[in-house]
């Protein structure tokens, strides 16, 4: 029965062995709100999880099932991409955010995750005196993690107190110390949905140029912003994008989010090609080879994982070509996020919560993927065991880098009606309950 | 027109920026033999390349297709592993090892290049004074550039001087010093094929337990010993393993070249439970997490690449079922390398050469998908670079760690009688102007 009284969840904490729940990891609240499932009996809202809640593009199945009955299981894909995936790329990235790519510099890998672990790896020994990443926050914990199972160090600012022409002063004090290799955030923003205005990335670019820092650009929801139509290939208004603005980039693309394909493990990296083919003594060393981009390919992916099934490859292919072509408008199969979170954030206002991070400059922010919401003034921790104990998981604003109260609400798993009647009762006894 | 002369091998060195032949990669080996080929327009016997010349088990692209048609490529694999795949795990390492290992404790990975690069990294943090690994050589090059990439110190041994009981000494000599977190070794072993005895093995996993030094075994090969049988699932004899003299063991089983399986990118980590469940204060801190195994998971698999692609854990699922069941006899599919091994062995004895690693104990090697050879009392760099100029390309002993001088032969390219006929002639061409 909901809700679940204080000591029900700390017996379910206590189990779990959970340290901290605000700093716990996605996995482990899901492990959480299953226990408090069989508690209370009654199945939770899962807003805490970004499994794709739509179906995998056909185009890209069709794609793997041909390239698997031709028989491309018992080779070794070539490390750098095949040939049909490093083109469709490069091609992609032109139609959609108009930057000029080559396929050489399109290189696949398994996800976006292990693209941003291999990317650190390279970067971190690039110059030895640069050991630290620059995290726009709020952002991806996993991401956090990862710098520090490298040993870099991470430093974090959070981006709604420097938003506009006041993000240029503050990347200019941190970034002057000359010990930043890199500089990382998505956009749109997990968890906040913040969006970069033209501006802001302008001033993001010249940053990275002035001081020699690599931006890392995590386009996982790319197009997502949807008061904008960026469907259209080859038309503007063009997917916004650091590329425009410095040629200190890498890009970042995976398929999970945007062709709802997280199962097979499968994304881009778009290397500017400046980076590619920078020479570092202590590279050409320690690989044996000329450039950046080489050492990527042939020292660290090959060490990591030597290469993408080769399966997934031809899918992604696939689905980056014919969205090129405008057969796959990945813009409009991902609306219904913007959808849902209309419909949620209006169950959630309507209860007393409030948007965190709740504007662009002077627009609010697009309805998309994740949002981020409070309940008065209350904390973090607090609010996230309350919500549980109403049976809804969400995961607190605290672990991802954020200073402010509340927690990040995904979409993606409400996929049918009655959840969304069911989050409106839950919404509205938290709120009685707490008014009182 | 072959042979080419030494000016036209050492232009194609330089123009590939080639620093030192016995070193570079085997990809860097597989482009110099291209250029070389270009420049005596002549197709040249590859010996270097380890791609499997077989085509991928059917069993596997026919589970991969169905998932992908049920429609899994949209949702995360679960990181530990399907359910279907651990359990089949578990039965294939019983039915052909003789080992008892729970589904919880089988894990799949990204082909066994990720499985050993995140194990490194996990055995690297678990005891901060243990920074080294042992490596049994010959071996693979690209796992001593993995433990280097992070980090971790490597010692190496030339198997050949300690067969039998001499190993015991030679492993306590070293092993006591108390600074080794783990041994790797491969088993039918790359490049030499040779096999551990039982004596062997024994000794292995008694010097593992004394002196806490955990042994990842590599198991690429398995099976592939061909001299016993060992395709009956469930009887005797079970493939050698030291899983059967310590708990301190971790085994990587590879689809790449038992189910030919490469492209995809698939293997299985079987871990000892004993090291699954070990708790070690400093990974309980970094990943707070309680034991080894959760670590590994959620802690570095997920870092690393967020798992493995759900349709390839469906087909290395079925094929390890269906192994186990005794309807893929995988080990009667891949024994057409021993019949490729014995033709090119007898080529090569009859041109001057011999085997440089010939034998387990008293016992000639098994024929398989390696050997090693030497010609006369030539040196490694020479021996490799007079072959590329007679047409023949292979990696020269040096790079993988062995101090005796040849080359390693691979069987796998060799699927056309033509080639043994052309081999033949290059072989017959390269000794009578060698004699002279």
């Amino acid at each position: 029965m909901l809700p679940l009284t204080n000591q029900q969840l700390e017996d379910a904490i206590r189990k779990l062995e959970i340290q901290d729940i605000t700093t716990a990891t996605i996995r482990q609240i899901v492990s959480l709100s299953k226990e408090l499932e069989q508690a209370s009996g009654e199945p939770f809202i899962h807003l805490e999880i970004g499994n794709p809640g739509l179906q995998a593009e056909r185009i890209g199945i069709e794609a793997e099932i041909e390239a698997l009955q031709r028989g491309v299981a018992n080779a070794y894909p070539d490390i750098s991409g095949i040939p049909e995936l490093k083109k469709a790329g490069s091609e992609f990235v032109k139609a959609f955010l108009d930057l000029e790519i080559p396929p050489k510099y399109i290189i696949p890998t398994v996800g976006s995750m292990q693209a941003c672990y291999t990317l650190f790896t390279l970067l971190k020994q690039r110059l030895p005196e640069r050991d630290s990443v620059l995290f726009f926050c709020p952002g991806f914990p996993a991401q956090q993690h990862q710098a520090k199972m490298l040993g870099l160090k991470c430093v974090e600012f959070d981006i709604y107190n420097y938003r506009g022409e006041k993000l240029r002063d503050k990347l200019d004090e941190i970034l002057s110390s000359g010990k930043f290799t890199a500089m990382i955030y998505s956009n749109p923003n997990n968890p906040s949905w913040t969006n970069f205005t033209e501006e802001e990335l302008k001033i993001i670019g010249e940053a990275a140029t002035k001081n020699d820092v690599i931006v890392l650009e995590d386009l996982a929801y790319m197009g997502m912003d949807f008061r904008k139509d960026f469907s259209v290939p080859y038309e503007a208004p063009f997917i916004p994008s650091v590329g425009k603005y410095t040629t200190n980039f890498i890009l970042m693309i995976s398929a999970s989010k945007i062709f709802s394909y997280a199962g097979q493990r499968v994304a881009i990296v778009a290397m500017s090609p400046e980076v590619f083919n920078r020479r570092y003594p202590v590279l050409e060393k320690f690989y044996e080879m000329p450039n950046f981009g080489e050492c990527y390919i042939f020292g660290v992916l090959y060490t990591a994982s030597s290469g993408v099934a080769h399966s997934a490859q031809f899918g992604m292919a696939a689905m980056l070509r014919e969205a090129t072509k405008g057969n796959l408008n990945f813009v409009d199969h991902t609306k219904d996020y913007g959808r849902r979170a209309a419909k949620m954030k209006e169950a959630l206002l309507s209860n007393g919560f409030h948007i965190v991070y709740d504007k662009d400059g002077e627009e609010p922010i697009s309805d998309g993927f994740f949002f981020t919401v409070g309940y008065k003034d209350m904390p973090s921790e607090t609010l996230q065991k309350e919500l549980l104990r109403y049976g809804i998981s969400a995961i607190s604003l605290p672990c991802t880098g954020s200073k402010r109260d509340g927690v990040r609400v995904c979409v993606s798993m409400m996929t049918d009606p009655r959840q969304f009647t069911k989050l409106n009762e839950l919404l509205k006894k938290f709120h009685d309950d707490h008014q009182r």
